[in-house]
């Protein structure tokens, strides 16, 4: 939930005056989304999203963020794709900070997972890796391995107040991690933070993914193990293995999966609990007084990690 | 900046079956206002605002504010006006609270306010005091003279933590304002409740006004003095009778004023003052932790309070 900046009609109208998008008719600050400001922008010729991107997101990752989009959109995935100016650029400032309007996606995203929404995530997902092959730009994922000791050491003085033992249990968790990490697994662009509330759906069918300002290049198993922590617990702690499934087996009928990514799938499900516990722990802990986003429960996903921790292959995903 | 409630695709595709409006397309929260949970609903017909009301709106309240949209937009006020379901009905439930789907209303809110808005809102504030005659619903204004000495009991024994002594200036004003304060002013439906994010331009046009839910029957001059101190004030305390008088100016040219509202336009305008000091006084003690709104300053209506007090006669306010 979240407008940090309030645009002015004129900034605006300025603003809107470089695109070919006709005139503003109405501009709505949006409340979902955290990082970054989002407005609903109705012209005489359709509606946007006009994004202001606030200082969560470093400048200099944006043009990797909105060519990715319009690649794939360019390459028929179902996402945004960023509008040009009448000088041929995409971005821009307003306000003072990085701005840029992008193409309105229909749907909504599912507030009640339902083990068909899982497979279609699934296949989607897999159609955007595919797709992503050919875009390329590089991101490191600065949110993986080697990010999560300087996340704990942010939170670990404080920790115990989340749960007693938490900072220890997470630094044993770390070097365990650290020494068992799988390289070389197939990889490219991944989205990086695929939650239901960024995947929209009309009815039943998937109508596209937004937010890919986390998408960085890591392997492709790291993006469904996200996925799998996202979309297949149920109040916050019990594994429902048939989500599970409906997503990995709609996802290889598109993208197989070698051996070594099937291996690896309890351990990239463990990382990618801890790195949301981790930067959930720190916004825990550490939101300012009167900040406008609640911040979410890490318990949630130390559930999670615990789940991982106990299964033994991807038998316990659904898979054979 | 307030959406408490999150609708679920099914529940919201059964609510919006029960009205003539196609299906919809995409449903997003919105970040202004802070009463009630507002969305921008798309549909394949058009695009319109879903509002649930919110436990701050008492339900019994709402066929009077529906009612009233529904009159001054048939009279041909600008104002969004609420859509009838199929069964007649304009107010059903969603979520287990009261919801409606009313019009879109084109235009954006001013940020910065130029003495053209003054000029817009004057007329159009006169116009909306005429188009009320004719509405046959009355409802008290429960925050003018009487329910001021509860609000003020209620945060009087932490008010010196926002300024010492205030409690018992505030006391001695209410005091003053008992004794003084006008009755039998021409009077009729009014607002009560003009902030500019309820008034919408498109470009120096005025296209509407919105947000009904404190509108009630009192005096038409309360009203103006309410936005006497809405949208003449700069830097949160300065007057700006240039404003002023383009307001009042063109106000008197659609509705004229009688002798008695314009001798009483300073205590009206210190009455007005006292009721957003003291909801802001009490928002701002009392608000509970982790609230989504951030609780406006309080001192900003003392302020003005303090202007208030030290008029002597219409001319203050630029009127001759």
């Amino acid at each position: 939930m979240a407008v940090y900046t309030e645009v002015s009609d004129t900034d605006l109208h300025d603003f809107v005056a470089q695109y070919d998008i006709g005139e503003v008719i109405a501009c709505k600050g949006i409340a979902e989304g955290v990082e970054n400001s989002n407005y609903l922008l109705r012209t005489t010729v359709d509606s946007y999203i006009l994004t202001l991107y606030e200082k969560r997101v470093r400048a200099e990752d944006l043009p990797y963020f909105l060519g990715l989009m319009e690649h794939l959109a360019k390459a028929g995935q179902a996402c945004p794709t960023p509008l040009h100016g009448r000088d041929g650029e995409t971005l821009r400032h307003l306000c003072g900070k990085p701005a840029a309007i992008i193409t309105f996606l229909d749907g909504m995203w599912p507030k009640r997972i339902q083990p068909f929404h899982c497979a279609g995530l699934g296949a989607a997902l897999a159609s955007f890796h595919l797709a992503g092959q050919s875009f390329p730009m590089t991101r490191a994922n600065d949110l993986s391995l080697a990010g999560w000791q300087p996340l704990l050491d942010a939170s670990a003085a404080r920790a115990h107040e989340v749960r007693p033992g938490l900072a220890e249990d997470l630094a044993g968790e770390l070097q365990f991690l650290g020494n068992n990490w799988p390289d070389n697994l197939p990889g490219g662009v991944i989205h990086a933070d695929l939650f239901p509330d960024n995947v929209f759906f009309m009815g039943e069918r998937l109508s596209g993914m937004i937010d890919f300002y986390f998408a960085c290049n890591d392997a492709f198993a790291y993006d469904l193990a996200i996925c799998l922590n996202a979309w297949c617990f149920e109040d916050g702690k019990n594994f429902n293995i048939t989500k599970a499934r409906q997503m990995l087996h709609s996802y290889r009928r598109i993208r197989p999966f070698s051996e070594a990514e099937l291996a690896a799938l309890p351990i990239l499900a463990r990382g990618s609990a801890l790195r949301f516990l981790l930067t959930r722990l720190y916004d825990w802990l550490y939101h300012p007084e009167g900040a406008l986003v609640r911040p979410k429960d890490p318990l949630e996903y130390y559930a999670r990690l615990r789940f991982h921790r106990q299964t033994t292959g991807p038998g316990a995903y659904g898979l054979d």
